[in-house]
């Protein structure tokens, strides 16, 4: 990177991409023919202005969490093609492309490159452009695939993650099971980052924990329970007690007779009476080798009749020993029922051995859980305190694409207007800058683009406010406070002061704060209110005033 | 790698993963815990067998494309911990934790450990394991999870691809164009890998055409076509003949004559009469650039009033100067109307004009487009030659998951089944063979699998092929053919020959032989016929055996 820095703003806190698949091949093949056509026709620097925007927000939802940034930065801090990826250009493209294209491609990188964006964990809207890329058209048009490949998934998933978020609660421990289902081990990564920062509390995926930082949390599979056949495979018994002073030495034995008390609870009688003993026998063991995290899966058999009293005996057992158990986990079944189940029995036990705490130990769910499962729970009553939520949250199942696109709206000073009959599809023109008004309460009202050479929106002062394709819908807001959203987060050369790139706590912390300064009614899964994205008047005039002039007659309507 | 083949089979065709983001703590954190539980009971030695299987294929369809196994091979031969993971393993397990164990994972990896395998790119069914994994539980339990990351997305959008290639028929070309919906950069590389596995002809992915030799293809954007304002930007307006022996010295006056006569056939007349010259000008630039590759993108304004008659403007000039244009690609609209309408022109031309070929022309299509689409394409007619599909093939839309799970069978000899009270759930015990028996027209009639005791399946005799779990169904077969489904991909220090591992394209050509070897009703999209999977029945009867003394009185049915 640091030879890419010729004479920029040095910028140290930028690293390699955190993949390193990551090359400047990560592209679509038809860049690079743009980028010869470009560099034939003489206008591969010609000064180009891009935007990054989506065009509707995901899950039928009024919200998008921005996530993707710092690597689309770290993408450009690192561009430049290494001589084997140029060789194997030339031989995908036509024999008639000059050499002196290739010996063109050895030298270009973003020095030339301004990246303005809003920061990353940042709820935004459609149409209002995440990012804005200025530079020499050829080498702005390479980062295309790249920065929408970043942005993309990782948006869409720390979207999703976030709507689970409101759905549970903000007193539910929300964890990330999705690396088995993802797309491959970067797949993965990705959901275990975007989930974070979208809200989630910790990941089961190992890796991320180390890369990222991110809590790592897991117990045991259905496998475990299965490798055991008995008690007797249990060799050695001892259990040291909590405060390091005394030795159990028949740890089993101990459980058992603890399984004895609970059979002869009253309002256990009968239900208890026929418990699994090879998942015991894991319970044990895992409850040896891990006394302060035991936390137990207990529906390889039946978790009534097996998987609750054996985890039970086991607790008491421990807390005999001074050590408190974690809780258990379900994996299938009627979550609602057996947890409220579950809770019952957790509170009998605390009344009648007096073992504090008891009644509130943890409750994990974690079966094909999604945005519609949290809300059915929270519907019909349930005592589940954290779930695991794996293959519907990472593969974003309800809706596994964000439509991002990459759009030119300025060359060599000249708007660009990317019409369309579909009246979604038109990008708005120009270089544009963009505020968030904030109203009295503290919400955020409306997001408005206005041209470069616009003065600012200013706080308590009138500003019209207009749709930018309809004519009628316009509103007059007085903010309390106004929000610039575009900061430079790659600078090339141009001296321009540059933003450090936040950590991932520090996203995840702007992903909270912003949804905060949301209204409800915006965030809500059912019929959420749209928020509105506006432009201003001279911008609203100058669009159309371009769209006119553009539009062959009668193409558009 | 090399440093790990401590005394076994020389494994020289095994490098690293092709993925750099690889590591062994691709890994959820149950199974750190589990490892730990295994060790401190004194189990971790106890040799396991774990099956790899699907419960269900995907897109409501009868069959599966097994991928992924060559990436799961590669991980296990690089499998051991780098200083850096134990360390970081310290910070994540208890404090309660025995340092022999982190000294213990040192010298952890898969010398113990053999793999075998359906080979990649088999069409495979529900219950038969796709991997079978026999080694130290510890570690074969350590492999779980990047084994199902590896696979379940691969063989998803393998199959993925397999079904929009029965649908698109054999003669359309397929290109994927999804990377940038894709999970990041490394999901984008798998769609585009298994994607040409499953029946693609290319991908617009230039890393992965480096990466996988896959064929790359792609033409320009509608941000190339909007760069241009008008002719008078092209500079250099001069162009080779392809013969290389003279010059045309104004190729834009040739393309605007071309215009001229074009707009002069009376059939066109009015039609073509108002071109968008911005257009026009971005493709004579291209041509001009890539005179042997000219295909343009039609719909930045108007499909058949603009980006037709530009196209066969510049078209006809190439060809004028020996140049064969490659055709259109279309990314907006009535697919099947514009397509048609694009032939009509182009087979009037070809007349009109005397140029052999243009009525052929390549018509490429690309918006939005799915199985279903294809489908309705088909039933309506359309005079597409070519297939750009992103979105819903790499992120798998109509099902994005696909739930591959890995179960315990055998611990130390002694079979072990997962009961559920869902029988899609319940696993089949024990280490077990699998064949598939073929008909006397040559397709796959029914697989069966067997305890690793019992003699194979022979040809030309008679064998009771029953229902794993239904009393009822059971028939009798008599194979012409026998196929033994399991090789040995990975065999350790076992001495076990060992299957080299197939490349990319002997992958891609078993997908087609075994798609070519299935009776055509088991793969059409609607009601397909399931394909019958069953064991021996001295298999069924073990497993009943087992079913009725491991599950608790009354607590299945």
């Amino acid at each position: 990177m640091d030879s890419l820095a010729n004479g920029q703003t040095k910028q140290t806190d930028i690293g390699k991409p955190t993949n390193p698949m990551v090359s400047a091949l990560l592209c679509d093949m038809y860049q690079f023919t743009m980028a010869y056509a470009y560099w034939k026709a003489d206008k591969h620097l010609n000064r180009a202005v891009f935007d990054l925007l989506h065009r509707k927000n995901p899950f039928r939802g009024e919200y998008t969490i921005f996530a993707g940034l710092e690597e689309c930065i770290r993408f450009a801090a690192n561009f430049h093609f290494e001589q084997y990826e140029i060789d194997y250009l030339r031989t995908i493209m036509p024999s008639t492309c000059e050499d002196a294209f290739f010996q063109y491609l050895q030298s270009v990188d973003c020095s030339d490159v301004e990246i303005y964006a809003i920061p990353e964990g940042s709820v935004v809207f459609p149409r209002v452009p995440l990012i804005r890329v200025e530079g020499p058209v050829l080498v702005a048009q390479l980062l295309e695939t790249a920065f929408l490949n970043l942005v993309n998934y990782a948006s869409l998933v720390a979207t999703n993650a976030a709507r689970h978020r409101q759905v549970a609660g903000s007193e539910k421990t929300l964890m990330e099971f999705g690396l088995r289902r993802a797309q491959g081990p970067d797949g993965g990564m990705s959901a275990s980052k975007y989930c974070y920062l979208g809200g989630f509390d910790a990941t089961s995926n190992v890796d991320a924990g180390q890369r990222f930082g991110i809590p790592v949390r897991g117990t045991h599979s259905h496998a475990f329970v299965s490798s055991f056949m008995g008690l007797e495979e249990i060799a050695d018994r001892c259990l040291q007690y909590s405060s390091g002073k005394r030795t159990c030495n028949d740890f089993v034995s101990l459980t058992q007779q603890w399984l004895s008390k609970l059979q002869a609870v009253p309002s256990f009688r009968g239900l208890f009476s026929e418990t699994n003993q090879s998942e015991l026998a894991a319970f044990i063991s895992y409850a040896i080798s891990l006394p302060t995290r035991f936390q137990a899966l207990v529906d390889t058999f039946d978790v009534l009749r097996s998987g609750i009293p054996n985890f039970c005996a086991v607790a008491l057992a421990l807390s005999e020993l001074g050590y408190n158990a974690l809780g258990i986990r379900l994996d299938s079944g009627d979550l609602a029922y057996l947890s409220k189940q579950t809770r019952k029995f957790f509170r009998t036990v605390e009344k009648e051995f007096a073992v504090e705490g008891f009644g509130q130990l943890v409750i994990t769910a974690s079966n094909d859980i999604n945005e519609e499962t949290l809300d059915a729970l929270n519907k019909q009553g349930h005592e589940i305190d954290a779930f695991g939520i794996g293959t519907h949250l990472v593969t974003c199942s309800t809706q596994p694409a964000l439509g991002c696109v990459y759009k030119l709206v300025e060359i060599n000073k000249q708007p660009r207007m990317k019409l369309s009959q579909d009246i979604e599809k038109v990008t708005i023109p120009c270089k544009k800058e963009a505020y968030r008004l904030y109203g009295v309460e503290g919400y955020a009202l409306v997001d408005i683009m206005k041209g470069e050479a616009e003065p600012p929106p200013k706080a308590e002062e009138r500003l019209l406010c207009r749709h930018p394709f309809s004519e009628s819908r316009r509103a007059h807001v007085v903010p309390q406070r106004v929000e610039k959203l575009y900061k430079c987060f790659w600078a090339g050369n141009s001296g321009v002061p540059r933003e450090p790139l936040p950590s991932l706590a520090e996203a995840k912390a702007r992903c909270k704060e912003q949804l905060e300064a949301m209204r409800p009614d915006h965030l809500r899964s059912l019929n959420p209110t749209p928020y509105k994205v506006s432009v201003t008047a001279k911008l609203y005039d100058f669009i159309h005033f371009l769209w006119l002039s553009e539009a062959p007659v009668g193409e558009l309507r």
